[in-house]
């Protein structure tokens, strides 16, 4: 039998998908004894994951159950493979995405503070709005109450698993796509993201959705927001450090762009710090790819993983290999 | 020639598609005089149409730049032809009404409340949201921090134009649709409204999308409401009287079911009215419709009609025929 140990918290219902094979070790908060493993699920919250790895032996493999894993090879070292549970987050993260810029496009924020004031005349501020953003659109008639998704031009940075989720649910809005990612292909055309300054003066709409590595760390700083359409709208569904945080407090406060992120750097953002008072920006507490279906999705794949690995077969996921 | 009028401060430039034959007479906020016209373009702002209607003489059709044309058979009278500019909200209409499911889905408003808060920790109370709305679904692992559109039931309550673009743009989200409206028929599958009663319990959100006649008048009432599964949503993006207020006020104060509307009843929503302190509600005031290319959209359709007329052949969007 394999050893696997798993946060205890997980409804043992949810482990039926698991393989013949597997020995399912529940792991308790505040474990204070050493217990032998040779597989690994941590739990969600890292702190804890980290105390309970204090006792852990033997472990050869981790088997998270999050897409991020950055914190994992520092606490278990190079001698131990890491896999991720690549895909669980997917849909949740799109639909966050796909949420966000209706979100903005369509003012909900300034909505739901005109409802929590309970005066319908207050609705006027939402063509104020307009034209603040817009301003050389010049006075319409009648008054515009709220944007629209269709014919908007949408550049999306990074073109993985939840990237191209994003684009079949955009499908149906009638937008124009381009897409940029580390390696340009065809079919469908995706550039070298060394073609950003190009493109994104032409984006409404800018979505980043590429993961953080050292070449993505810090992608988007002044000059590129500088580029950006007056007006335009950054979706953050990444990494926080993939944005510049200063550059980004610029140019909202300069009314130049409006942003709506799920990720922030520093990460959780300070109270105090200037981003939460910025104009024209919706932030969520990093809970994009939060699903109720979530730890269905994570089991499965994880549980797939495990087969493969009792069965000595290669493994699927894999961020980082035991040397 | 055709005398055509038409509001001054609609911008010349848009008005280039309108047919040869066609006398464009801009009318200014204010007449103080009599005109002769044939055919009257109505300002989108109604108290300002009425008192123009007033100082109109000869007025054979009327063409309206919206789709709602409530007002206009009452103040003209019956001697007079109208059109409604079918189609020109549908886009926008549609769009507010994904925009308006995943404000709910994502609670929206409650982080909108969290960034104001500035307060990262109150991420938590996304958690406790969501096992208000959902007590049958017991503590779930990781916290739920927002709900997801992939799997739910949608239940159409019409099913015209923009019914179908809904349908259209909910495509790609892995939902379940029914359809009730008027008519029965097949291909797709549209059930007659007698069905209600019988398919309320089965939706996870219920579209009200048709139109307002006496038999739509107060259709979702109390009843309707208690049937709704618990936690489920009802969006309104027809016209306020098709939901009964206060069985919606009652609804929503004992936690049983949420909402997003774009239209109350009384509208406009007063000062002081329970439905702005509301639990688990959305509100924008009537700005569904709303979009920036909206005047291009709707005068394509009055010059589309316009035409028609002058070649003599049979208007599309009667909605009421001169006797």
């Amino acid at each position: 039998m394999v050893r696997v140990g798993y946060p205890a918290r997980i409804d043992a219902s949810l482990l039926s998908g698991m393989p013949v094979g597997a020995e399912m070790v529940p792991l308790e908060a505040g474990l204070d004894h050493d217990v032998n493993l040779d597989v690994w699920i941590p739990d969600a919250l890292t702190p804890r994951a980290k105390e309970i790895w204090q006792h852990l032996r033997g472990v050869k493999l981790v088997l998270s159950l999050m897409a991020g894993t950055e914190w994992i090879p520092e606490t278990v070292g190079p001698h131990v493979t890491i896999c991720n549970a690549r895909g669980a987050h997917n849909v949740a993260t799109a639909e966050w995405t796909v949420a966000a810029i209706f979100t903005s496009l369509k003012y909900v924020p300034l909505y739901c503070e005109i409802q929590a004031s309970g005066n319908w005349k207050r609705r006027k501020e939402a063509a104020e709005l307009f034209a603040r953003l817009h301003p050389d659109e010049g006075a319409i008639y009648p008054p515009v109450m709220q944007e629209e998704l269709a014919g908007r031009k949408v550049l999306m940075v990074g073109y993985g698993s939840i990237g191209k989720d994003i684009e079949r649910m955009l499908a149906p809005f009638d937008v124009e796509l381009m897409r940029v990612a580390r390696t340009a292909r065809t079919e469908p055309m995706v550039q070298s993201v060394s073609e950003l300054d190009a493109l994104l003066p032409d984006a409404d709409i800018v979505i980043l959705i590429l993961p953080l590595t050292p070449e993505s760390h810090g992608l988007i700083g002044a000059r590129e927001m500088s580029l950006m359409k007056q007006g335009a709208l950054l979706v953050n569904a990444a990494r926080g450090p993939v944005v510049q945080t200063d550059a980004l407090v610029g140019a909202l406060n300069a009314g130049r762009i409006r942003a709506a992120i799920d990720v922030t750097d520093p990460e959780p953002l300070p109270e105090g710090h200037p981003l939460w008072k910025c104009p024209n920006l919706y932030i969520t507490p990093h809970i994009g790819g939060s699903s109720p279906r979530f730890m269905q999705r994570a089991l499965k794949v994880v549980a797939g993983e495990l087969e493969r690995y009792i069965q000595g077969e290669p493994l699927e996921n894999v961020v980082q290999a035991a040397i």
